[in-house]
């Protein structure tokens, strides 16, 4: 993928820097981990700082000191997701501010202009993120929604402009919950739109993995070959493994870093839980063969202390490491790609990666 | 100062890494400000991770990655102002952990044994930090411990040997509250011992600010020349130019990265609170001279949006600041002593330097 702040190999996985911060890393650490693309979220940073705040900062690249490419998303998800609905009509969204209880209304011109003011790479077209789980009926309303949002996200995006000095993509967004028959509807309206690049949302929101991939597999036919394709979300190192297999081009998810706040590390042979007091006096690093800062120069009795203490380093350390780890699993896999050796490297892969039962929140 | 982890010019500003991390800054960071030298607390590391574990993990240097000098503190301190005291007695103190409510027994033997453990290039003699405010009398009933515990320290020290392939030093502390003669006594006590280097105690703890400076030119004339004087848990910019006109040659204080987690970032015109309203959309950095990372990549606006939302990156691009402003002070305090230009540089610093009100906890 070309963008205006550089070329993106794919398959790509997009760290999020959900308020405008990867959440503990700088941009320096992430350049270091390998990541040549990040999320910023619209309905975050719409409420704080403001877009008029980053507008006159610049844009977001500048006002967060990120020179690679962007992507936005259209605020959508967080509005159903965080924010208190107030009304949601054919236009708009009208919504309360889960920070202050302020009263916003998102439509797909406001969205555009916010992604405008923002100035990302890649914007995301408004749409409905619907729930799992659904009815048949209450996913064709939420589809009608989506489908003319995503109309006039392309309108309102096509009639504007950029603000600052770059060009900028724009993304469709193919919905449809579970229900095959409404995925193909969906996939079959948008991609007859002039979007730059598709996503697939609605997915990892609860439904099982079974049905996660079965819809991912199910759209990636539908989807044009030429073009990017985004799995919204997802997820777990064994998912990437998963959806690439089935033609996705992009990821973004919180996971490593949350997980790393909570002392889960991923290692080639799973997620290691570092705070465990079987580290006491475990002086190897997460993992011999890592390149990363952490790795390099710390012991795992050494971040298990940092945790046990509460010390914010370790907030660092530890994302680092997960970071990089993703960084290097899409690397692997771009690498056998490109050997035409994709199979034989995920079988090797899933026979030595297991997961373990560890879940956290926030 | 020469150590075995590599020479100390002086003044010099410690940082402190309480339990074995400078609040959020990576050995990178530190070695990126000009930090020589950083601190550990005795109390803290001996609690929590344990010093067995640090002694199995190869010292507290290689524990945290940090090789360049190092010094720690008795324990002393903390014990009196953390620990819950269980029974004082002349051979030592018996207290509660804050942590757990653990019983513990702390005497200058097992202290100077924590220290070996440890494994810094400068340890500490065990000694009581006399609170303030204490009647003459307090204050000599505690002299009179501090000075057998030092004594029995410096015994204990030079009986035994470095647990690591490296050379340790120690040194006594002169204590005395707030009264001139007990300061003389206790000077003329701990400066007839064999130490390496000679600290001021029992200061910043709450007594008047002309109080700590009469002291500290008390204590500095008496100690001899050509050994380091350290005036212990000092302090504000203002403070440390003051002491080090009064012959201070070290210092340590929790202060610059205190504050830092506390949106207070030092300039040379003063502490800036970058969270407050007004840098809401200043795209200055905190200071424009400043080489720091922060300031040469981030504006005032970025940092007080990432203290509004709570993004731990903060800390870190916060702290980095204050003990870079620390250390160029530190640097410029040296350049102006070499250039025999010290009293027009301080009136220089002060005429410009303003304090503002604010103080925080923790």
């Amino acid at each position: 993928m070309e963008t205006a702040h550089g070329d993106i190999l794919t398959p790509v996985f997009m760290p999020v820097g959900t308020a405008g911060s990867v959440k503990a890393l700088s941009p320096d650490d992430l350049h270091a981990t390998g990541a040549q693309i990040i999320l910023g979220n619209t309905y975050h940073l719409y409420l704080r700082p403001g877009t008029d705040i980053i507008h006159q900062g610049g844009g977001l690249h500048q006002f967060i000191h990120w020179d690679k490419p962007m992507l936005t998303d259209s605020g959508g998800y967080q509005v159903f997701s965080l924010g208190e609905l107030n009304q949601i009509n054919m236009d708009s969204v009208t919504f309360r501010s889960h920070l202050d209880g302020s009263l916003h209304t998102l439509s797909p011109e406001i969205s555009i202009l916010i992604q405008r003011e923002l100035g990302a790479d890649i914007c995301m077209a408004f749409d409905e993120c619907t729930p799992w789980p659904a009815t048949q009926t209450e996913v064709q309303e939420s589809l009608k929604r989506t489908h003319a949002w995503e109309k006039a996200s392309l309108k309102a995006f096509r009639q504007g402009a950029p603000l600052y000095d770059h060009r900028q993509h724009l993304f469709g967004i193919v919905q449809g919950g579970t229900y095959p028959e409404l995925r193909r509807a969906s996939a079959a309206v948008i991609t007859a739109l002039d979007f730059d690049g598709f996503a697939i949302g609605g997915l990892s929101v609860g439904e099982p993995k079974s049905a996660m991939f079965e819809m991912t597999e199910l759209v990636t036919e539908l989807l044009p070959e030429n073009q990017p394709r985004y799995l919204m979300g997802v997820g777990k190192p064994e998912d990437l493994v998963e959806a690439v297999s089935l033609g996705v081009d992009m990821f973004d998810c919180v996971l490593p870093t949350r997980n790393a706040r909570h002392g889960i590390l991923f290692t080639w042979d799973g997620p290691l839980v570092v705070k465990a007091g079987r580290h006491k006096a475990d002086f190897q690093p997460v993992s011999e063969s890592c390149r990363c800062y952490t790795c390099q120069n710390f012991s795992r009795a050494y971040l298990r202390h940092l945790f046990n203490a509460n010390e914010v380093l370790v907030l660092r350390l530890a994302s680092l490491h997960n970071i990089h780890f993703y960084q290097e699993l899409m690397a692997a896999m771009r690498t056998a790609i490109l050997d035409d050796n994709f199979v034989e490297w995920k079988r090797q892969f899933l026979s030595r990666y297991h997961d373990i039962p560890v879940e956290v929140d926030s």
